[in-house]
């Protein structure tokens, strides 16, 4: 007791000797624990949780404001009607590219909702550069080989920013590994090409590209377009006639392919921006970093663009692990890489990134979830792709409701959507700056076929801190197509099952005599033959005496001697099922951001004094021991104060973690 | 005590139900913690201990065994004197061919020496086959993409070892971020060329191999002629001088340079081993994986070979967040990469690996540490470089008298191999199969002023687990010179000082008039003109009243009124010094090895039962509630059982860690 007083004396002198730089100086990067702090002495830290409170309610106020809704009426309206129009087109099985138009169109619209009612709500008192000078000045993070120039798009993470993020992810393990029992994977990050081509990533995870001919500058296209036609409206010269048409094409862009593109460039002649020249034809870029590995240069090996595959590749090894059992859960705290062609917006949108993932496997036709009751009151703020069309805000719901309804596919995705509303919670994100987001069905990856974002607000808008994805059976079926080794799980049937067998069982030693060396495929191609095929086969020979099998261009002529056909019953006790994947994966640099941003504050009265005020468990600094004498006498003392704080804090921060 | 008892009994019925497959399982997998479990339950673990001082004592004797020294003794005598040899070639400045022939030649005899040492020891009842079988089934690690064929040198941790992976990492930060207090920071991996040529890594971080030129197969040069000769000493056929002239080779293949060798293959014809086919010349194989950072693929990266650059390229900020004082650490936990030619050894020689480095910044004149007298007593087994030229055995003696009689160079580094040693025995290796060899000058990395490598006793030899080495300042001073940038850091001085100070300024606008576009050239020379160029442009001017600069090609004639030299005292009171270096390296995975070889045990009477006894620090599991019945109504019992003993382990560990 006599040592936590002496640290609230501490904390409490700061407050009064504001002239000493050196205390000063300490004060900023004594980055408060608010939660921790809190317990301990209550009345220095009250203040700020009242502050926050005030916040949360002039937000509730903003959101149900009779005026706003008013303003933003027409364009709910006109969100709607173009949602309408796309689900129109899609029921009557409109043509592609009339939906894609349609849908491209549908955004645009939202956008203007969206950025309306953000430039609506009263503005937060959050200056982006002040925080960013704070961030720097106290090297939580900073731009990595400064003093070679610098790599846009990669950051280093000073002793502040470091302590945050490892206590960020220890938390997260604690959270989700150790709590739900999960099986944490270490896997490599270098991975060969033909892993990343049977996830699809070697042939899809690209964005187009045009190059300067002469310098070899690269351009986003779409960004090249976008700029060029604002600036084609921005121009007093230009007719009403080719504004519109401009206009009408920046809608679209988001919706068009390669070619369209590549047309829309030629009809404009888009020379480079930089330097007048000509630009090549689009190029699909794929944003995965290539690599040899090994010294031959013949293994084509990537940087994996996201954790997720490491998992995948070792389903039968888990699986095991979990003695054969379903539903389990695998995670993956590690780094992932993509190549953005113009990285930018900070810890937003970078080169080089820490994912933390869990892949949670389960039976496709039950994906209930045994702790579902523990959330189910848990309320949370949805904006579904219905509302998306429609117009219509995000609503407030529990997660019970939303399953029930269907709104939210299943107990497992719910759960999941719940526990990372918790813990983005206790890791200091505003629960009002943040929603989940569903993926309308045109912006799904590749590999999803439900998905919703967790989205936190902030100076850059919504941004996507968590995806949470039904990947279904996609990732295993395609790395079971490529090895052929079945990445499947056995599920216990309710009640044994006779199941009718048909087996075809080559001769060898006939085969073999007869057609020498096709024996071999023949036999192969008769292992290959389906229930049905199998059957006909068996008919024919009991019939004719003879079948031609066909293999490619060849035809084989088989007779009854060469095959044997059996037909019998089996009872079988389990069918094998292969698993869906439900998959929350977290962007833990873009949730920093989030944490960094929802925590700033400005000292009230003294503006330039700026800090972060955040949770015990993640704060890089639990507490801190200054002495305010020098005195050399006082040494030995203040070295034992530390090591009892470090025990007290450590035991503290258990029972705060827990 | 009523749940610690719980787990008590749990354990003890263990050992009774050995039929039972399930519990069987458990058992192997629950890894049990020594001195968590001794603590709370000796009677059942205290047996384990004893085993454990029995080898201890074992092995202790066979180091002094005389009849084994006797065996020994020619071969020490026979080391020594190519040592006494090494030293007088030195002395003498004979060439530097004849010095590597003989180091290599030393190396030979040393090798000679340590594996009659190695043979002579009783065999320790070691299965490696067993081991990673052991290490496989519970899924410790495995190799990656092992369904597509897997890759050599490449390894995913999977649930028990990811957990001990990441309780390892947890406790080094609390044993040297934490207790230390040193700047942990977190950087990026892909790192532009500039930075690494800087380093010298891009020029020589190579090994030498060639190819086969028709498959394009690669051999790493040495390997193969060693396999080359090796095979033709075998061969009944080959006459005693080949013989010889073989052998000769062989001990001195590593000390060859790339001439050398070359002549070595072609003396032989060497062919490719798999193909007869012929073999280029020999090439330099960088180990970086290459990549291209950003679309224009203009900008060449690589995948860092270690993390501490990272920190050297952030001293700055570094040396700022420490208000510029000296000495502090910063610390670093990340992935390496490094493309070795053939991979082996499991987890010893990998592509990809983590490492945990310290990089300890000090006065280059003051190596001197105020936490050295809490570790003066530490005992080390130590191998000098000096013993290793002797012949002589490895031995044990305090740091403290090994820093006072100068063996090792100083007490940062000193104080650091007490850590090292004091970290390795807390997570699991033994002390006795512990031992750190200091690098002889021949061996030293090219940064390198001093070395001494923690190396661990495995059934692989002596492995490097951790190096420890003085890089002096030579990092810091590479990146000065590429970026113009100054990584230095103020001293006060112990007195205020007067310096002499000689500055020429000058006047731009006389200068503009008169030179036009080249008055900038000339103000930029005249800048980085020496204090002697400086008094001697002063004299000029003084008397002859002009000067003629040289800049490349051209000289212009400057007057008095285009030039004012200045000559004045100054009073300083801090100089600026480049900080030394000393950098501990943690190869994580090697460290992890070796703690699995040193813990692992067979159950007595039942040897194919095996198991892995961890310290409860880095245990993967601490304990484990296994119900003996499965009756549901037990169900929220064992729930809430497990609650409580989470949070009763986890505070017990916080007091075993500390």
């Amino acid at each position: 007791m006599h040592l936590i007083v002496t640290i609230v004396r501490q904390c409490f002198r700061y407050k009064h000797i504001a002239n000493n730089s050196f205390t000063t100086k300490c004060l900023s990067y004594f980055t408060y624990s608010k939660s921790f702090h809190t317990s301990i002495c209550k009345s220095q830290w009250g203040k700020n949780k009242k502050n926050r409170h005030i916040k949360l309610q002039w937000y509730v106020n903003t959101m149900s404001d009779p005026n706003i809704e008013e303003v933003l009426a027409p364009l709910r309206a006109s969100v709607k009607e173009q949602g309408d129009l796309v689900r129109k087109l899609k029921a009557e099985g409109a043509p592609d590219i009339d939906v894609k138009k349609a849908v491209a169109e549908l955004k645009a619209r939202k956008k203007v909702l969206e950025d309306k009612e953000l430039s609506l709500t009263p503005n937060i008192t959050f200056d982006r550069a002040k925080m960013e000078d704070l961030l720097k000045r106290r090297f939580f993070f900073d731009q990595s080989f400064a003093i070679y120039g610098g790599i846009t798009g990669q950051f280093d993470f000073g002793p502040m920013g470091c302590a945050f993020k490892a206590n960020l992810l220890q938390l997260w393990r604690q959270f989700f590994v150790l709590e739900e029992q999960m099986l944490e994977v270490d896997c490599s990050i270098l991975t060969p090409e033909p892993v990343l081509k049977a996830s699809g990533h070697v042939d899809r995870f690209a964005d187009l590209m045009v190059k300067d001919i002469k310098t070899g500058e690269c351009f986003r296209l779409d960004h090249l377009i976008k700029a060029h036609l604002e600036k084609i409206c921005a121009d007093k010269k230009t007719t009403q006639d080719i504004k519109d048409d401009c206009q009408d094409i920046i809608i679209k862009l988001d919706g068009m392919n390669k070619a369209e593109m590549n047309e829309v460039m030629k009809k404009f002649s888009m020379k480079s921006p930089l330097t007048g020249n000509d630009l090549t034809e689009p190029i699909e870029f794929n944003l995965m970093f290539g690599t040899q590995i090994g010294p031959s240069g013949l293994i084509k090996g990537f940087l994996r663009p996201e954790t997720a595959q490491g998992i995948f590749v070792n389903f039968k090894r888990l699986l095991e692990f979990n003695q054969g059992k379903l539903p389990f859960a695998a995670a993956q705290i590690g780094n992932a890489f993509r190549n953005e062609i113009s990285p930018r917006s900070g810890l937003i949108r970078v080169r080089e990134f820490t994912m933390a993932e869990i892949e949670h496997f389960c039976d496709p036709n039950d994906k209930s979830h045994p702790k579902f009751k523990d959330v189910r009151n848990t309320e949370l703020l949805l904006y579904s792709a219905c509302n998306q069309m429609d117009g219509k805000p995000a609503e407030r719901v529990t997660i019970g409701s939303a399953v029930d309804t269907g709104l939210v596919a299943n107990e497992t995705l719910g759960y999941f959507m719940a526990r990372i509303q918790q813990f983005l919670v206790k890791s200091g994100v505003d629960p009002i700056r943040l929603r989940f987001r569903q993926h309308m069905a045109n912006e799904m990856a590749h590999y999803a076929c439900d998905c919703w974002d967790a989205e936190c607000l902030t100076s850059y808008g919504w941004i996507e801190c968590v995806g949470c994805a039904d990947r279904s059976a996609y990732d295993l079926t395609q790395h079971t197509q490529a090895t052929g080794i079945r990445l499947a799980a056995e599920k216990k049937l309710p009640a044994p099952k006779i199941v009718d067998i048909v087996e075809a069982t080559p001769n060898k030693g006939v085969l073999g005599k007869t057609f020498k060396k096709d024996a071999k495929i023949i036999s192969d191609a008769l292992a290959a033959l389906s229930l049905q095929e199998v059957e006909c086969l068996g008919q024919k020979l009991a019939g004719d005496g003879t079948f031609d099998l066909h293999i490619g261009d060849q035809a084989f002529s088989l007779s009854k001697d060469m095959v044997d056909v059996k037909k019998y019953q089996k009872t079988v006790h389990v069918e094998e099922i292969i698993p869906s994947v439900i998959e929350p994966s977290f962007g833990v640099g873009r949730v920093m951001y989030a944490i960094f941003e929802h925590n700033f504050k400005q000292r009230e009265g003294d503006e330039q004094r700026t800090f972060l005020s955040l949770p015990a468990a993640v704060a890089p600094l639990k507490c801190s021991v200054l002495p305010l004498s020098s005195n050399v006498e006082f040494v030995p003392f203040i070295k034992r104060i530390c090591e009892y704080i470090f025990c007290i804090v450590f035991i503290a921060l258990v029972a705060v973690v827990m």
